[in-house]
């Protein structure tokens, strides 16, 4: 961490910054030039609050030099991690594709999705049973039923399952039933919820929130990873933005800027980020060949009648379609589907 | 609801909107014209998912004319809502100062701070016990310790208290402890808090989430509302935009915005929207002549040791300073403190 | 300028950074820490393109110390620029009101909308001759005839003018006719205009772009200031956010932070900022408590039938009861219209 | 056009609508249901402003059905513009790609810079003459100097040039010597400037302003085709958004929005869109499969000593191995380089 005093900065400010430093046990080196005042803090920043330094006068800015995150940071670990899901891997050479519903509707609707992803080629079934919805009005979810569902879909097909938790009053119940537990973007900063998750061992997929920096995406993975859960995978599904014709701004650059900070999986969700059926597939495409570690799509049945979601759904044909142009992709990119 | 159709919508594409819309039990009116053609829909509305719609061959847009918010709309309810705590009113004529430190540290600090803000004439005591903090490594506050202090501060001055909760484990001990329970930007879309809060009867202070907009917020309180607890205050304290010199991007136009749409009370908090202790002062007088009900502010007997957001707080001294020139503009706007 | 090396960075790396800098006459001044290199560069820095810098293996940031401006800086001028138009001074203790329709339509309008918006205590007339249409099929204003008309306005008021330039062609007819030269928010940036207006001796008004961060309006400001002309004014006048339900987000902090940053006079123009003509009044009223010099305000004597912006434009008769209340909140911060 | 009345709209205030509608030789359906009242225009609606009409009491909303835009609009012209400079051609099959510096610096620079990239398969040379830098203190480009040394960068190798206008001064100059006139994002909404070159029958690469709405970027672009001039070649570049690490975020879905909105061709800049040069690599690739017409890719031969943009530079041997891959794609996607 680097302290830089303005170029009014008095003796006493500096010494005050410095003795404050010192107290906290750290090192504390002055620099000075001709217009600047530096002061290199050596030791475990971790401990210190920058935004309490900028209170003393004096101070212009606090500048971290090392990130905060620790387990998450690719510095401390340069291999990429994989992540083993009942034996499909996610991250390194593996290329994952979770399929499957916005709502898990019905028994017949959800095994019949899950059976058609499975043969295009989906590794994981998607399917929500507890709904976040901006109204309290809309449908919620078939909750405890869905998941039942979503076992009994998994049981037809063998297909992992993925869904969304929003409660920590469920994270037993996500524990003994799900494979793969969901944070959405709208949890991004639940942190008693990601602290919870930080003490089950099960594969987390974080995605990140609708206007997260890199920084506090990342820092969220470390609120789980920091409670000894390390299998933390990232979904990227879009950003909010002054663009409304797309209903997010899906921000593809997280592929390499999350593989440069991190050693983390990332996987992209195009369908919720476009909101439009047409924009999944060149999204998804360009996807694969920025470095994506695997995909999430939304597929329906009968996208009409579905209930939430419907205009950002593939049918299967189209899902089966486009799982064709993957599989070219993700060869030329020598991953495994 | 107005379903507008594109110009090239075919004939039974149009009879299968009309058909899905009124199997729903609602009255679909078609109207063409030279280059459009629209239904619109007559009934209750609030049951019809747009997107659903608008995966339709055809559908151009789908069209909300009513807002999806009921209990929180002031169509409903035109006049002004009042919330009565402990005989602190909020709302109407009422100007509500919520005043103190971001972290509860220690007994002596709390009470200090509690009896300063009361003298220069806050009503409520803020101070946070659970902090939402973006790093697990970040004090994350005294938690239980952290309410008890704030009870022995209450004790002292008489102030109700406000103070954030981050999970449902502890909905209980709010209720019992606490008068005013915040719900901060990062869970304003935490769905399974909002419900839970809603079986409650206790003042709840709802902050505007970073990225969120009005409807969206107004809806979070709907989803309390809905539940039974229509006691909702909500907050503004700054959205996050591309400008980085300030910490979020105050947005005062959600006063009039506010007020215009619901019954609801709004309160400012200058402080944590710039993250700057001399914004604090220009906004908040700002806030009074738009019309708020209320402030909240960060204040601290020593901002330079203060474990969190230092930068932004105010010493006592400059509290009251600032508090002769909120009592000005008060009573200029003939309400009272 | 400081140069802060990564914790990987060679020896000859820092050495080749050091060699650039003192290559360009500057000193550089190395200091180490335990996970720390930074090297502070002495002399004008402002040669210095720090992305150059950035470009060098074993860089991690570079932070300008300085800000980039000089004659716009306060730290260089801490008094208060006041700018003399005709004898109405805009800055210092003067409250400046700009006020009149979006587009002059025809002699009849400007004169009356002049005459009622002088009354009401005006001191500048606004209106759009040359007018920025997103549309090329969009009223592009009355251009030249349109000038002239606001000069017979002039003439029969004895209000100054302030209108919009949009092209360097018609720097001379402004120069000639206009009193006040405003550069739009679509032209913020259009740095070769700005270079020529540097070049008059007029009075610039110069709206903050739709997407500027505070240092790039005031590097604007730079622009023509450093071209010879000192006479430089500031309106914000709303940022893009995601929200859309206003039609920009009016950023009030921009107040005291150019005061802070700049000695340069701020007004606000909170009709366009809103769109919505009931949002005036309380943006009005928060703006001048917050410290600006001056607001800029559309009056229409006929919204309805306005050629452009009707929604947002005030009826002369509401512009006279917001005067009123301006008045009492101009006097109570000691400033004189 | 649509006009939708609010609930509580009066019959006077449906007639007022009504007349002012008619009165400008339109046709207006009404349509009542229960809860809403809707007026349909038909006609030439793009002579209305729809703000005007929102000024009206009564009126909650009103609707454009047809986009604002005629001569960019693929509804009126399905099959792609393909445009031809020099012999190359932009859009349909073929695949564009613009390397070169950010500034022309020097003869033997461009020159330089010119083959290699010609040799690695660019057809367009890219190189800034007139450079728009945020600071009036920064190099603004070898200006009419800078556009000569093009010319023999052009001589000696035959690619077509592409370089950025700044000013209405200098469209005579430019369309005598530059095969590609660019308009940067700072000045998307120059009108003036657009206007001005849809006299002209140059091509013109249309960047996508900082935070430029699709639709606006579209009126940009009709600006131009609006006064003759339909070659047009649109440019996504980054849009600024709250996100920091990046330099802007490169909104790859602009790819197939622009597809399905217009005819025109869509290039993809990811060296100013990310600000780091590893960036470059990943989102070229994406913009391939995701459909794009072709890339615009900084490549320099000494980035450190770079006069500007240094860190998003590549080095020709690494712009050499990213043409490799970009060859591959480009067959894969059955397009021609």
């Amino acid at each position: 961490m680097i302290v830089i005093m303005n170029n009014k900065a008095k003796d006493d400010e500096i010494k005050k910054v410095m003795g404050i430093v010192e107290g906290l046990g750290l090192e504390a080196n002055l620099s000075r030039g001709g217009s600047f005042c530096v002061i290199g803090l050596v030791g475990d920043t971790s401990i210190i609050d920058g935004d309490k330094l900028m209170a003393i006068d004096g101070v212009e800015k606090v500048l971290k030099v090392q990130e905060p995150y620790k387990k998450a940071n690719r510095l401390f670990k340069p291999e990429n991690s994989i992540i083993d899901v009942n034996g499909n891997k996610i991250g390194g050479k593996n290329f994952a594709v979770m399929a499957g519903p916005c709502s898990v509707e019905s028994e017949e609707q959800i095994i019949e999705v899950a059976k058609k992803v499975k043969e295009s080629g989906a590794n994981f079934l998607r399917g929500g049973a507890f709904k976040p919805r901006t109204s309290p009005y809309s449908f919620q979810g078939l909750e405890l039923e869905g998941l039942n569902l979503l076992l009994k879909a998994k049981e037809a097909t063998g297909l992992s399952i993925v869904t969304e938790i929003m409660s920590t009053d469920y994270i037993d119940v996500f524990e003994e039933k799900v494979d793969v537990i969901q944070v959405g973007a709208r949890n991004m900063q639940n942190f008693d919820l990601l602290k919870q998750l930080g003490k089950t061992n099960k594969t987390i997929l974080l995605k990140r929130g609708l206007s997260a920096t890199f920084e506090e995406w990342i820092m969220s993975a470390e609120y789980i990873m920091a409670g000894g859960n390390e299998n933390v995978v990232l979904c990227e599904r879009g950003i909010r933005t002054f663009e409304t014709y797309t209903r997010n701004t899906l921000d593809l650059s997280a592929i390499p800027v999350i593989k440069k900070l991190t050693h983390l999986p990332i996987i992209i969700d195009p369908s919720h980020a476009g909101g439009k059926w047409w924009l999944v597939e060149p999204m998804a495409k360009a996807a694969i060949v920025a470095g994506a570690d695997g995909l999430m799509i939304e597929v329906h049945n009968d996208p009409v009648n579905a209930l939430s979601d419907g205009a950002q759904s593939l049918k299967p044909e189209a899902f089966d379609d486009l799982m064709k142009k993957v599989k070219v992709l993700v060869e030329l990119e020598e991953r495994e589907l």
